[in-house]
């Protein structure tokens, strides 16, 4: 089950150069091409001739697409230009689609309902004051596992003990609250070491790394399956969360889950930083580490969706810690009910 | 849907040494052996005694089969000629099989319809004025997909660019007709350049490659699933397909298509020429070029397959290019209809 | 169809060190673990807090598996131990579990019936008279065709030919009889020539090679899965297999052999002998030689389990030389039916 009226991240801006690239999202075959003056459109991948991918094809100058197979053109909007030789107009589907923060968004749901001011908004990544680096991994499992990861951050003492795990995390009680759409569950230590990743974060933002420090985690859901986490520690005693910028280091922890299909994600992840943001170096370890750090979830989350899979009637037990995805998994079911009788009434 | 009543090439002859050759044809497991005296057999590559492949086993002198397993012994009838210490005459489905012209046919349908007469005939294979080479490639897709892409030659323009596509071949409209059970459509260019596989060839028969040349290519889709295409180039004004021999190069392409599955086939694909003739160096440099030609198609069909198998609710178009891949599919259609009713009043 | 109320091999022992071992047995994923004391324990092997595998765990000192997603605490009885901020108290399916004669023993079916006095015995793994080495094989069939493999050796003349096969093989008649639950077949060849196992076998215990033998196959089936199979060779014309010690070499090839799926095992193959057992070089020569051949077993067994998959409707044929895994199955259906009816009458 998906949200369908939802912008959702296609692929990050980068991905897409001179050739189209094939990406199926929420079950949907698309096509994603840069057209004329670089504008992105996404299609359905599937001429309508003959069925070949148009992921295959090669865009033409004016921006339209050439199937690879028998050189039909079809234009951004899925409107057929012509065949030499024939006189042709089929059309296939053409989804919205944005470019904006440096990714592709596209609507998978009814074009009618495409609103971009409903896009995420990300002004981090728009502003010179913060740093983003990230990357992209396939992963086997249902979409809301991610969620259920990423919403209960105690998995970090087990998952990633060498790196942002520590046993305060568990012993930290989150707190939940949901706010319309949103989900916030949030979690706060005080006064402990900090683990290796936060010590080296420290050290970039040139503040001591061997002090005792606040570390707080504010995760935060919205539909269809955005997450975003703030991050950080604070030198002990000076406010934790709202001290001092001299004081502190904290980050965005971006989390983009596209649904490709039931049991499979591209899941878009990165960071965002607002300190020491010209240091390029700095932005490379980051990613790296995260990198490494995300690769650890694969595969638990891999394992995790093959035992559920095997025993799909099995009951899961929901504890303190996992209400930030059960919440956010209530709003999507009561989305998801919302665009069936939306479509009932149609 | 496979046409069962017909010759279909089961192997090339030199696939077919020492050891026998498991190999499934239109959904049946075979197994393909050289017998005594150098005769091939076609039986069920099934053990009758515990259903080991007999295609792990060995060919005795006489031409039986000995079951790698327990060592049960078939004849190329199909009949259990022994088995040390045991009395049993199982027998299993033994399939009609020829060998002729470089191939081994093989009849997966009724016994007693399987007339050596009906094989398709290949004059070229048996004429010391033809060379012919050749291979086989295993493709993922509908025995049909690759039949249309073979009846309709647009397809070089997008799929083969760089080697035998050409602008020209779309500007040039198809004619397509039908001949009792066989379908013809052919097309002709005027006064163009030849592309760079002709080139080639011109060169190889000792013609000029740089003048303006007449282009023909006339494709022949025989039951079940064979497709003989004329082509060729003359020097331009010459008469074209009717020039004399030293104006032009012309050869055949041929293609015999397999369903080894619903989707998937035995590709046996080659080219027949009759310049040149004792050149072997032409021939492996046309066999090689053709070859990854042909590779480029695979990529194509695969792709069309995966798109079609999940969305075959869809309908495709039919352009005046696909009318001859159409007019196949309405033979295939009546014969398969037609050995239903057989069944049906047996 | 399996029999579940029985001592399956879980594990060598020595494939369970410190970390956790998934391996599905009889349809169920188990987690196989060394606790406290070096004690072994099996567990279901899904975390009842969110499904993740405890295989990917870690086991504490105190000999409790703990999750490696968010640290749940699971004690060698299946009982929660708890997890720090929480109360939770749920159980997974613990099995009976016993690690003797070097491996590790699970019980799949009802707990209560678990009787480690029905262990296999194998008297002559606790013996210093004996020397043991063996190894493990995934292989892609249905148990029962490996029971019908190991229950009718006429298949080494053909299977085996250069190592332990002979034609005299399926020329001596095997007999089987019933025993209660065990099925033995045997078989005496007299007076033949050695085959080259046989012959090394020979000189490793110091006897001539070249020399006319005696040699039997007793193969012993018991349930659930177990196949012990007294093979040897006297110089010939000393009473065979009552020959005295020092005329012939003789051992146990044994084979457990633990469904993983319905078409699926692990097979746990060795061989045990009573002579030359300090021989450790001997030891790694038979094990190697066992292994190639056991290896010849794998690519048949997988080939007859496709073909029997595609044709499941197929009857094979039931020759005197099948007796034996029979005579298996027939006690197998019964055990399973048996099963079935104490669970309805439960």
């Amino acid at each position: 089950m998906y949200v369908r009226n939802a912008w959702y991240v296609a692929a990050a801006s980068d991905e897409i150069g001179a050739a189209p690239l094939g990406r199926t999202i929420c079950g949907q075959r698309m096509v994603v091409f840069r057209g004329a003056g670089g504008a992105v459109s996404v299609l359905e991948d599937f001429c309508p001739h003959r069925g070949a991918p148009l992921s295959l094809g090669r865009v033409r100058e004016d921006g339209a697409i050439v199937c690879g197979y028998h050189g039909l053109v079809m234009g951004s909007d899925g409107r057929c230009i012509g065949m030499p030789g024939q006189r042709v107009r089929p059309t296939i589907r053409a989804y919205p689609a944005i470019e904006r923060y440096g990714f592709v968004w596209v609507w998978p749901g009814d074009k009618s309902l495409a609103d971009p001011a409903n896009l995420h908004p990300l002004p981090w990544a728009e502003s010179p004051e913060w740093a983003y680096a990230g990357g992209l991994y396939h992963v086997a499992c249902d979409y809301r596992l991610m969620i259920d990861n990423l919403m209960d951050l105690t998995h970090e003492t087990y998952v990633h003990a060498t790196s942002i795990g520590q046993r305060e995390i568990e012993e930290a009680a989150p707190a939940t609250r949901v706010e319309s759409n949103a989900v916030i569950t949030s979690r706060f230590m005080s006064n402990i070491a900090a683990p290796p990743f936060w010590r080296a974060a420290l050290r970039g933002n040139h503040l001591a790394d061997d002090v005792p420090v606040d570390r707080w985690q504010i995760c935060r859901f919205t539909p269809p399956s955005h997450v975003m986490i703030e991050v950080g520690v604070a030198h002990a005693g000076h406010g934790g969360h709202a001290a001092p910028a001299d004081k502190k280091v904290s980050s965005i922890v971006v989390d983009f889950i596209t649904p490709e299909t039931e049991t499979s994600i591209w899941y878009f992840w990165g960071m965002a930083r607002n300190f020491n943001v010209a240091d390029t170096a700095l932005t490379a370890t980051i990613r790296d580490g995260q990198a490494a750090i995300f690769q650890e979830d694969v595969g638990i989350l891999e394992a995790q969706q093959r035992n559920l899979t095997e025993q799909p009637e099995r009951h899961l037990m929901r504890l303190n810690i996992d209400m930030g995805g059960f919440e956010a998994r209530r709003i999507l079911e009561r989305l998801v009910a919302e665009e069936r009788n939306d479509l009932l009434r149609a």
